[in-house]
């Protein structure tokens, strides 16, 4: 059911310099940058590695302001790791799976995730205290076509 | 610098009831399980995806008691994510490249991991309160030997 870990979310006070954190001290490169309102963040996506089951990346979250969930998730935790997220091929029917073994879902429908995705959060009290997202990917994405083609 | 993420390390209480949630909700098979003395834990890897840079886990961590990294972990913030860790060819000279960057290493040598890997810690403190692994798999691994010949 689980294509890949998607990537690793990562809240943080400062997107531009965690930005440029990452760049010097990991060389990832940033793939996309986008303000989600729904969701009450500025996101980044950090290129790890493609896989057959599509790319992997780090997501950097700063909240739009204190009022959102990344932003209550600093005020109560600080900077760290804030979800994980795992591709999967269809999101409506892992939403169904999850339904049926019991786990809570935080969506009653897929939403939109970044660089076109649908996605869906999972409870984390449901799933051992682990925020957990499910990633479906709308079709290839750029470096996958480039690696496709050449 | 980085190929894949190699595994997110999630802190539980009870490695046995974890594992059989995830196999049940996500389908994931364990290839591995181990107590690792030095860390002070009991861990299970669970395998998600395998790619050209090696495979990706979800690594379930339980404390072998209240006084170790893991135990001190789960008393101040319950059960969660508990760190991130990335593929790197070499992961000397990752340390190295890290310590270029200004990035403290929790550990002076690499240390054994999970199924044979060689590992180090980056400080949390110095990459935004994130617990950041780095792993070097030694050799192929059995799922990606399979893969191959398969």
């Amino acid at each position: 059911m689980l294509l890949r870990i998607d990537h690793v979310g990562i809240a943080c006070e400062n997107l531009e310099e965690k930005i440029a954190f990452y760049r010097a001290a990991f060389g990832v490169t940033v793939v996309s940058q986008e303000v989600n309102e729904e969701q009450g963040v500025k996101e980044a996506m950090l290129h790890v590695a493609d896989g057959e089951g599509g790319g992997s990346y780090i997501q950097l979250l700063e909240p739009t302001g204190p009022d959102t969930p990344v932003g209550k998730f600093l005020a109560k935790r600080g900077e760290g790791l804030h979800h994980v997220a795992y591709g999967v091929t269809d999101v409506t029917k892992a939403m169904a799976a999850m339904g049926g073994a019991g786990v809570r879902l935080v969506d009653e429908h897929p939403r939109h995730g970044a660089m076109g995705t649908s996605i869906a959060f999972l409870h984390p009290k449901d799933v051992g205290g682990v925020l957990t997202e499910l990633v479906e990917s709308p079709a290839p994405r750029p470096e996958q076509t480039k690696l496709k083609n050449g």
